[in-house]
């Protein structure tokens, strides 16, 4: 399982819809026959993959596969017939399918007189596919907000400006996270105010390919002109003020990866609905001491009340260049409310 | 002189206002013939403290000292003169004595007949006393400032509650900072409003001795009732508005370390007048939204303005108990302008 986990993860996997898979299939003798992965929407599902380069020796083999086997035709036939068809005798997988659409292969199997066993370092399983797995069990795609500030919590000085408040090396870092989401949600008035193009580069410093979703929430109406609505990706209008809406909205269009940069207005919206799960800050070494606030007012009165969230990770981002900053990336989960 | 410096840095030596001296003293064959450093006000200087146990065999040797051998009588005698009636042969020291009333050392040895060889790794010297060699520099103490935030640059709630933004392992790492200081220093207002007691504990919970001075500035009067004012360390009023005219007063009180954590106004006056050396800063993983910001109006208006800093060290303070939250302390120092 762990080698299936291992291919399940292989680089080079585009980010899409689907989540990723890993498959191995073994003699009974515990020898590998072959192995397998899905390389996105389209492409083979892993236990496709591997049965392919087995051919007739998957006869009475054993598949280990990461994800319970899909029992659903989409752009390609369910697994569970496919495990059937080439007389496998056994299947033991990680992840059970939380996908309600897809769900229901393990039945398939048994039904048809394969062995089943499930639950095999399923958390491992659910770690490779954390936003998809997230997406699948709640409904609505999983949100990353992330916004930058000074030491003194500002994101702007008192006159408005605030170019860079980051190092280059946080922008450039930015761009590496933005390209593991579908999704770029602003509001309406990032917009207006900004005009921002809201595409990704790669590591390669060239637009990503293919480009994530700019969305663009609210009900206020906007020129064609913005940058947003030109040709360099997919957008799409969110005419809601609702946070949940609006996610549910992106949920139906298969996005599950929210990257949240909008103002602090739109940020403390989705912080009030309860509907941010991860927040990701940079820390730019500098002090204001007045401007905006990098946080906007999230409804709490009193220390008691305040939000507490779980760090996760603390980065140094040492300067690409003489001169420049270091910033400090700090990745947090809101904690659960008790 | 390597292990000269070693000696100089010796633990257990109390923060005091001398200077940390390491002494070895060498025959003609390099071997070592005895070794001494300062442990503190009162005591024999490194220099004193070597001879004393070298005795006759000091006749012709060669003394390697971290700072240029003093040359006045305190509590006790120069070390030049101790060095010359021991009829040692050579001196060889890393950093030239910045205290004008000390200096001279070196000279009084050459008039003597005695070789002398300054500047042998003589950053590394000046770093181990950091605070007593800015101190004579400049004519007044290093001044570092702490201040504790959240996430979003708040130190208070709406309501003005703030018991506790900081973790209570950041809290134990505040006293060990402040352990090696030898002043703390807050506004009458934080007294007034606060009524801290701005006592020391040490790594074993206990109240440190010597405790640091408390210093209280600013012109407000203030009810001797006031926790300060007990007898548990000494307390200095300095009734200035103007952080040079305080820091001059202590400096007269042969203060070397000041640690400032009055609120946020003190705490701006002293960054607009450039007397600010070191930062360090507890975050806290926590939102607020709203409520008092960590740092008040240093006078900037527009980012072009920002006051930038280096990131000397970041550490992520680990919760104590389970429950409470993980705190990142950054320390950071002024960049000069250019």
């Amino acid at each position: 399982m762990r080698r299936a986990l291992a291919l399940a993860a292989s680089p080079g996997v585009p980010t899409g819809p689907n989540p990723r898979v890993g498959c191995v299939l073994l003699d009974d003798r515990g020898r590998t026959l072959a192995e397998g992965w899905h390389r996105g929407a389209g492409s083979p599902h892993a236990e496709v993959d591997a049965l392919r380069q087995a051919g007739d020796t998957a006869r009475g083999a054993t598949a280990v596969v990461t994800l319970e086997p899909c029992d659903h035709t989409g752009r390609t036939g369910p697994c569970s017939r496919a495990l059937v068809e080439a007389d496998v005798r056994r299947v033991v997988y990680a992840q059970r399918d939380p996908n309600p659409v897809a769900a229901g292969g393990a039945a398939t199997l048994r039904d048809a007189g394969v062995e089943v066993e499930g639950g095999l370092l399923e958390d491992e399983a659910r770690a490779v596919n954390r936003e998809w797995t997230f997406a699948m069990d709640h409904g609505r795609p999983f949100v990353t907000w992330k916004f930058a500030t000074t030491l003194d919590g500002r994101s702007a000085a008192a006159d408005g400006t605030s170019r860079w408040v980051s190092s280059r090396a946080a922008r450039l870092d930015t761009h590496r996270l933005r390209a593991l989401c579908d999704t770029m949600l602003v509001g309406t008035n990032t917009i207006d105010v900004d005009d921002p193009l809201l595409t990704v580069r790669g590591a390669d410093d060239q637009p990503l390919i293919p480009q994530p979703l700019r969305a663009v929430m609210g009900l206020r109406d906007l020129p064609d002109a913005k940058r947003v609505f030109d040709d360099s990706a997919e957008t799409v209008r969110l005419r809601t003020r609702d946070p949940l809406v609006a996610l549910k909205e992106l949920f139906a269009l298969d996005r599950q990866h929210v990257f949240l940069e909008g103002g602090p207005t739109l940020a403390a919206a989705f912080w009030k609905a309860g509907l941010v799960d991860e927040v990701v800050t940079y820390l730019a070494p500098m002090l204001l001491g007045a401007g905006r606030n990098a946080v906007g007012d999230l409804g709490i009165g009193t220390i008691a009340g305040a939000a507490h969230l779980a760090v996760t990770d603390v980065t140094v981002l040492d300067p690409h260049e003489p001169g420049d900053d270091t910033n400090v990336r700090i990745t947090l989960e809101p904690k659960e409310t008790t």
